[in-house]
């Protein structure tokens, strides 16, 4: 059953899939990475060879492709026989890399939801927009295709099907809670890729409030939590891939996200906006140089594959859900906390690629064993949970529970109790 | 006596330079006006058609120019029939059209210093890498060159050298305040060229101080004055043209230079310049677009012109002197004070604009009259204060002075009395 896979990209949710499925190449097989810049690759190979991190003999190779060109991709999983293909680079490439997948059979696996370069934070459901377009083909097909199985997107959207699925009878909000309280040292530098990172920021905040889209702006709404370990945070609604998905699929009136910003990134975030210089439209110099502010401004930024070596502190990131649980209001907190040091020590990437990497090859896991393997388009609360963040616990992920009776570690057993229960108690209730 | 001017350049400070021309076009001749973008010449030239600001008929011509090309410039120059050259465009260009000056016998003015495009706050004093170098040219060939020709540089330097020639037996310091208390009712603007703005504050800050250079970071030094008219007003040590003529050509131990900021300028400017976008240094994007990040900002702020219509309020710049008068130590303010709807009013221009173009063309007038007509070149703390200030204040920039004995308007006739009665005063002393 071992499935050979294509990861392209060379950044830090690249790098650690590359480590991760190094790691597992016993139930995975050939290990193949692609990007634009070969050389990078290269050094990423190269690194993982260093750390010995390969779990078995086998193929580890580096290749220079540029996933907008669908022939080159499909040539390349063709030739690589890759039977899973994960994009773990931009997320402008996820639609060439699903057709390229769409062609020659191979599962589909990314980690956020597709952008147009053109364009910021589009009408709700951004899925919709892009992704779910193609739902019909896949299933025609029988291909593959998981979107955003990172963990915000991802491991939160199985968190909250576990939540609404299993935990509780009725679920009434769900507020996914994303906190790096973690320090790179530098003046300012974002934790991924800076255009990405800035274009979530720039448009309209899309939430899903009351059973329908409510919009308001970057820094409008906040709330401040007392969370495990990382302490009080102030977070702030944020338009998010997950809210498009998951006000889909489950049946919850009320699903946010809230992101942590400290003072700091604030003020150097609304200097560059207010100014235009997070702008996804090209300006002209003087000269006549025609560039887009915000690749001038990612131009600039510390690489944030650069920021890993110095990082130190922990992320928190989880679902805080309300219902009815057996007759009462309840609430559960369902989270994770990764450490950017730990992340550093086994990938050579901080904690916040290290989070978005791992659930990926977790997924390509799922499809390898064939408990993923849906042949239909899915997004993460639409596939069974509790492998999943079981199987997470055991490479590198635990998740942890907070509720009225305590915090404590997530115990598949007593989900899994509950979620087999739960036809029976809804029909008792 | 009249003689035929051009105008290099289309920005704020060339646009109110050729509306003052063109109001004393009986002393000057035909004014020709040039710049890189035709169409913003041609914009200039009708705006002062329409506001029938021609004093008498006469010829007003946009032309096309790049200065930078010394060969199209003595063209336009001898075509033209032009004996005095402003170069009322961008510091960049000094150099070249100092040359077309040289060569053709032109006179020459600018209104600050040359700078070269890749470097940032030179070795001082500033004028020796460029200007000064021309000095023996200027001197054989006889011809006019005077340099630093607006407010600051420009009558600042004339205050200075009233107060060192005239006022005071000694001085011991001149401090040169530049407050601009009005409000462009924008997030964020600067008030001239942006790349020239900038570049004043990223590098070191320069200042004379105990007859040496002294080397500050901006925004390291500050002071806080009760001025006339502006109030209070906090104003930061800031490298500037006028420090480095005025240490050479007056014999005063301290020499300073300070800006006004507000904490809203200070706070956009630090986040620029920390994450580099201040840079005159090119990066490249990801995509491979060379850009200098300077030109980028520079493309995203207002255009300084743009902001003119919406300016209200006042500027204050003048020079705090102190030293020994007739035996007792003593302090003289001598300033003036200029109200952006007002200037707008007259030139179209903001008063930032308007206090460095009026100055530029009183420079040409006396040029023109003679009384500057000098056949060398000359900073201007070296040429006749009393006449400049004097018809400065009949053509729109008024000055006062404030002392002990209070705050009135500047009395020509005082100063002339203290200026020819100097030596026997000091004889006596």
């Amino acid at each position: 059953m071992k499935k050979n896979v294509l990861i392209i990209g060379a950044g830090g949710v690249a790098q650690v899939a590359a480590y991760k499925a190094a790691m597992h190449n016993d139930v995975l097989g050939d290990i193949n990475i692609a990007s634009r810049t070969l050389s990078k690759v290269e050094a990423l190979v190269a690194g993982i060879l260093d750390k010995k991190a390969l779990k078995r003999p086998g193929v580890l190779a580096a290749h220079e492709l540029d996933a907008l060109d669908v022939e080159a991709t499909k040539a390349l999983i063709r030739r690589t026989k890759s039977q899973i293909v994960l994009n773990a680079g931009s997320a402008f490439l996820n639609m060439s890399v699903l057709r390229a997948c769409l062609d020659t059979g191979a599962a589909y696996i990314d980690t956020a939801i597709h952008e147009d370069p053109t364009k910021v934070c589009e009408q709700p459901p951004w899925y919709g927009n892009y992704e779910w377009k193609h739902r019909d083909e896949c299933e025609r097909k029988g291909v593959t295709a998981i979107l955003g199985a990172g963990f915000d997107p991802g491991v939160v959207n199985a968190y909250a099907a576990l939540a609404a699925t299993a935990w509780f009878d009725r679920v009434d909000s769900i507020d996914i809670i994303d906190v790096n309280a973690g320090s790179h040292g530098r003046y300012f530098a974002t934790n991924f890729d800076p255009e990405i990172n800035f274009r979530e920021f720039t448009g309209t905040v899309w939430s899903w409030q009351q059973g329908q889209w409510t919009a308001n702006k970057m820094f409008e709404v906040n709330r401040t939590d007392d969370l495990p370990v990382v302490g009080t945070q102030t977070t702030y609604l944020t338009g998010h891939d997950e809210v498009h998905s998951l006000s889909a699929n489950l049946n919850v009136p009320d699903i946010r996200f809230w992101m942590g910003f400290g003072d700091h990134y604030i003020n150097v975030f609304t200097v560059l906006n207010s100014l235009g210089l997070l702008s996804e439209q090209p300006v002209t110099t003087a000269e006549g140089v025609e560039v887009v502010p915000l690749k001038v401004v990612k131009a600039v930024l510390p690489d944030p594959v650069s920021l890993a070596p110095d990082y130190t502190g922990k992320t928190f990131i989880g679902d805080l859900v309300r219902g009815v649980r057996d007759g009462v209001e309840s609430e559960l907190l369902i989270y994770n906390i990764a450490d950017h040091e730990e992340a550093f020590a086994e990938t050579n990437s901080q904690a916040i690629s290290y989070t978005a990497g791992v659930p990926a090859i977790a997924a390509a896991l799922l499809i390898a064993k064939g408990e993923w393997d849906c042949h239909r388009m899915a997004n993460i609360e639409e596939l069974p949970p509790v492998p999943f963040i079981d199987l997470l616990g055991r490479i590198g992920l635990t998740t942890r529970v907070r509720d009225a009776a305590g915090d404590r570690a997530f115990n598949a057993a007593e989900f899994r109790e509950r979620a087999a229960h739960r036809d029976e108690r809804l029909r008792g209730a």
